[in-house]
């Protein structure tokens, strides 16, 4: 019995977080069993980590190596005490965020040592990948729009400028270029339940089902 | 004009806090411009860090390869925001715990993977090594029994076996041996006007002075 791990990647307002539950409530329905969860956060550490790295830090600034560090603490938590346990009990995990979004937004957005970036990831997973990764692909200028349309205020990440996630987005539609098998990209400018019966599609495809 | 970094080092009880006061004075009176400073919670970031790696964490566990990399993390804000700067301006800094610890405590201690605690020292420091590290050599039974007559309560490294402080104390020897130019044993167990002499010549010595 081994479970799956399935990844929902994509710039902020891509709608990550709607498609998500869609999904759980389809996987439940087909009396799978199914966890979420999500990077940075998916740990009570994690949750201490993810406050530290994405709140207005303006009198605690972070080096941009020491922000690597917590990303990858808080992944290297995640994986030993969710991720792994999860997936030895046979369960559907579908996390928000994984070492996709390292890659994309450190390693793109902020353009640091991507051998370093890949470094800290195999040092925080031992080396596991997600089974598969969807990408819910929307314009930047869209995606950022839609969180701006909300109630909620910007926190750090979203703040950055606009051509910090368009570097983003280049790294992900990079990452889906280089390993097509493992991570899909979806259309996130489709209406939700497009996206969504995509999304089933994509799983049903690629996921050696029936 | 370049500072000097000069470590302090050693188990618990060892008498690290008050031989840095001492030295601190006797540099202040020779009218050398001198900064204290500590591993981990060196930096407004890394106090939260270190509230979460030695507070009791009794709901929070922490797996091994997360504490080494949120110690790496302090490390990597505390040289950018901290060390580098200090040094640049010509400051003696003295350091409560460095690259030292992470090698005695992490690698011997909990015997964990040591290319890896090496890997991540230098990710964290960029190479930067100490000018000169002290290391407070007293007995493991000899230290504890002194944090214990202390008046706050033991935390979680605290609480670790003797066992473990002893493979640490294993560390700080394998340390001290093969680097003797530059990590300098002293004995911790005489009398603390006899230690802070010792180290007043210690650093007279090695830190090309006069």
């Amino acid at each position: 019995m081994k479970g799956k791990l399935i990844v929902f990647e994509g710039v902020e307002g891509c709608g990550k977080t709607s498609q998500m539950q869609l999904c759980q409530e389809w996987l439940q329905n087909l009396g799978i069993s199914v966890v979420i969860t999500r990077e940075p956060g998916g740990t009570e550490l994690g949750l201490d980590l993810r406050r530290l790295l994405l709140e207005k830090a303006d009198n605690k600034p972070i080096a941009e190596v020491t922000e690597l560090l917590l990303y990858a603490a808080d992944r290297a938590q995640h994986v030993e005490q969710e991720l792994k346990p999860h997936l030895a009990q046979g369960k559907y995990i579908l996390c928000d965020r994984y070492i996709e979004s390292t890659i994309a937004y450190q390693g793109y957005g902020r353009q640091l040592n991507m051998s370093l970036i890949e470094q800290l990831n195999y040092i925080a997973t031992g080396g596991l990948l997600s089974d598969l990764t969807i990408w819910l692909d929307v314009d930047v200028e869209i995606g950022l729009s839609r969180k701006r349309g909300g109630e909620a205020a910007l926190d750090r990440i979203e703040q950055e400028t606009i051509a910090f996630h368009q570097r983003v987005q280049q790294g992900y539609a990079a990452l889906a270029a280089a390993d097509p098998e493992r991570i899909i990209p979806i259309d996130g400018t489709l209406s939700k339940e497009i996206v969504h019966q995509t999304i089933q599609q994509v799983l049903r495809d690629r996921l050696s089902w029936g």
